[in-house]
C-alpha cells in the first residue's frame, strides 16, 4: 500500500507526531497530488483540540491545499499529470442532489465529505493536507492559475472562498461600504478581495495594532472597538459587515452599524449564541446571515479573480522538520500573532 | 378651526373617548380624506397601551385608512376630489434623503413621521384613522383601485404592504416554498398575496384551529407547532419564512426549517431578543431578517397587485357608536379571535 509522510494528531491536547499515512488506490476519478504547501486555519485548531463539532483521533487536519499532480486515475479528464492544483474543504459530495448540482456540494443532502476528519463514502476517515501527499476526486480539485505562487495560494482555497462567497452574494463593489472584524487570517483575505471587487473598505479590531497593516492590504480607514464610542460614532456606516472573529461580539452594536437594507454575513463561528433584539432587523429592514465555506465552482472563479487581481494570501512559512513547530504556530494563531496565514512547507515533513 | 370627530386615547389603559380634533388648514399640497373606514393594527394596541416605544396621549391611533378626497390644496397635483384612497403608517418625510429619493421613505434620515403618535416637522403630534377626516400631504396618499372595496383596501395599508415587501424583496413566486407563521391579520395577508405569486405556502400556528381557514385564504398545508415533532419533521422545508407573530419564538427550531439559503423575516416585533446560534445562520448561509412597512412607491404596488388579483383583506366591521366597542376589539385582536382584520366603520364615530 502506498503511503505519504504526515502530521498527525493522536488525541486532543497530544502534539503532533510525524506519521505514514497509507494512500487509497486511485480510483477511475482520483488524482494523486504531491502537496507542496498546506495553510494552517483556524477550524484546523478547534477540530484538533475537540472545541467543536466532534474530532475523530488520529487526526491529520489541512483542508489549504496546494500542489501539483503526480497521477491520475483512468477516468480523470479535468487535470493531468504536473497541472498545479489546490483542494479546499470538500472531497467528496454525492453529485447529484440540486445543491450538488447548483455548484453548492457544501450543502449536499447525503452530505459532503469534508477534507479531513470525516468519513467518507467508503467509510474511511478522511485525511488533510499536513502530508506530503494526498488523493482526492478530480471533482474536488481546483486550477491553480499559473500567475498564482502555490505557497499564496494554499490559504485561499479555505479563507479565499469563505470571504468572497459572502462579499459576492452580498454584491461588494463600488459605491459599497464594507466593513471586515478581525484583522487575521480570514479578515486579511477580505479586506484583499473587497478592495479588488471595487468596494470602500473598513477593519474594525479590538485595537489599533493592525491599522497600518489593514491600509497597506486595502483598507481605506481602521476602527479600534476599544476607542470610546467608537462603535456609537459609526452607526449607519456600511452596507455590508463580514465578522471574521470566531468570539463573542454584541451583535446589536453591529447591526447598528450597518445603513438600512445593511447585511452582516459571519464566517467567524463562536459556540455561543447570538443575542439579537428584533428591532435590530427590522427597523432598517437589516440581514444577520452567514456563509459556510463556497462551491467548487465558485472557488475556481475565486482564485481566477484572485490572479486576475494579483492577490494572494500573505503568509509566513514554517519548516514542520519539527512536528512541535505546528504546535507551537497553533499558539501564535490563536493569539493572533501572525500575519496573516501560516503555510506548512510540506516537503519538511519527512526530514528530522 | 376646522374639526374631526374621533375616537381618542387620554391615557394608557385608559378607554376610548369621543372627542373634536383640530384639522390643520390645507397646505398647498395637503389632502383633506373623509375617511370611510379605518383598520385596527395590532401595533395600534402596543402603541395605545404604550407597550412599545413611549406613547404620547391624548392619542387618536389608525395607519390603515381608506376614504375618498373631500379637498385639496392649491398645489395638489396626483388626486382629485372624489378620488379613492388611502394613507398607511407614513404621513411625511423629507423628500430629499437617498431614502426618500429611493423610494423607502421609512428610513428617511429626518426621520419619516408616522400617521400618528408622531410629531411632524410642525411640531405638532400627528393622529391617525380612528376618526372621520384626516388631512395628509399628497406624496403619503396612495390610489386605491376601483376593483377593490374601500373596507378590504384599508388594513392594506400596513398589514398589506408590510407583508408584500418582504415577500417581494426576498424573491417569493412560482417553485418557492413559503411559510407564514401565524394566521392573523398580517398573517391572513401574508398567505393571500404569497400565494397570488405563485408560491406554495404552508401556515405554521400553534394549534389547528385556523388550519381549515388558512387553506381557504391560500396555503397549501398547515403545520401546528403544538403536535409533537412537528418543528423537527419540518426541518428543510421552506425557502422563505414570514413570522407575523409578534411572541417569542424558538428562532433556532425556525431557522432549521429553512432549506440552504433560506430567508426567515420577521415582521412581528416582540420586546425580548432572539437568541440565534450561530451555527444556524452559517451553516446553510439562511438569513435572519425583518421588515419594515414599506415605502410609498412600493406601497402602490402593492394595492394595484392586490387589485389585480382579487384580493382584499378579510374583515370583520365594527360600529363604534359606543367607543368601548374599539376597547373590546383590541382585546379580541390580542386574545387572536378576530377573522382576521376588525375595520372601524368610522361614520359610526359621531353617532351615540
Amino acid at each position: 500500500m502506498t503511503t505519504t509522510p504526515a502530521l498527525s494528531l493522536p488525541a486532543a491536547g497530544a502534539p503532533f507526531e510525524r506519521v505514514d499515512l497509507p494512500l487509497r488506490e486511485l480510483r477511475d476519478d482520483d488524482i494523486l497530488i504531491d502537496i507542496a504547501y498546506a495553510g494552517i486555519c483556524h477550524s484546523d485548531i478547534h477540530t484538533g483540540r475537540d472545541e467543536w463539532f466532534p474530532a475523530h483521533y488520529p487526526l491529520t487536519p489541512g483542508h489549504e491545499i496546494a500542489g501539483t499532480v503526480a497521477a491520475v486515475g483512468p477516468g480523470v479528464t479535468r487535470h493531468q499529470v504536473g497541472d498545479r492544483v489546490g483542494v479546499g474543504c470538500l472531497v467528496d459530495s454525492c453529485g447529484e442532489c440540486e445543491w450538488c448540482k447548483n455548484g453548492q456540494e457544501m450543502f449536499c443532502t447525503k452530505p459532503a465529505v469534508g477534507t479531513y476528519n470525516a468519513q467518507g463514502y467508503d467509510g474511511e476517515w478522511t485525511a488533510g493536507g499536513y502530508a506530503q501527499r494526498v488523493v482526492v476526486s478530480e471533482r474536488f480539485v481546483l486550477r491553480i492559475p499559473d500567475a498564482m505562487g502555490l505557497d499564496v495560494a494554499a490559504p485561499l482555497l479555505c479563507a479565499g472562498i469563505t470571504t468572497y462567497s459572502p462579499l459576492r452574494r452580498w454584491g461588494a463593489g463600488p459605491g459599497v461600504k464594507v466593513a471586515v472584524v478581525g484583522v487575521g487570517g480570514l479578515g486579511h483575505m477580505a479586506v484583499k478581495i473587497a478592495a479588488a471587487m471595487g468596494a470602500e473598505v473598513t477593519t474594525i479590531s479590538r485595537s489599533n495594532a493592525k491599522a497600518e497593516d489593514a491600509l497597506a492590504l486595502g483598507a481605506r480607514a481602521h476602527l479600534a472597538t476599544s476607542a470610546e464610542n467608537a462603535l456609537s460614532e459609526a452607526r449607519g456606516s456600511f452596507d455590508l459587515i463580514v465578522n471574521t472573529v470566531s468570539a463573542e461580539l454584541p451583535m446589536d452594536s453591529y447591526l447598528r452599524l450597518l445603513r438600512p437594507n445593511g447585511v452582516m454575513a459571519n464566517v467567524g463561528l463562536p459556540m455561543t449564541p447570538y443575542s439579537v433584539f428584533p428591532w435590530g432587523v427590522i427597523g432598517g429592514n437589516k440581514v444577520l446571515t452567514g456563509s459556510q465555506i463556497g462551491g467548487i465552482p465558485e472557488t475556481q472563479e475565486m482564485l481566477d479573480f484572485c490572479a486576475e487581481h494579483g492577490l494572494g494570501a500573505t503568509i509566513e512559512m514554517l519548516d514542520a522538520s519539527d512536528p512541535a513547530a505546528v504546535n507551537d504556530a497553533w499558539d501564535r494563531v490563536v493569539a493572533g500573532d501572525v500575519r496573516y496565514r501560516v503555510v506548512i512547507d510540506t516537503s519538511t515533513i519527512s526530514a528530522g
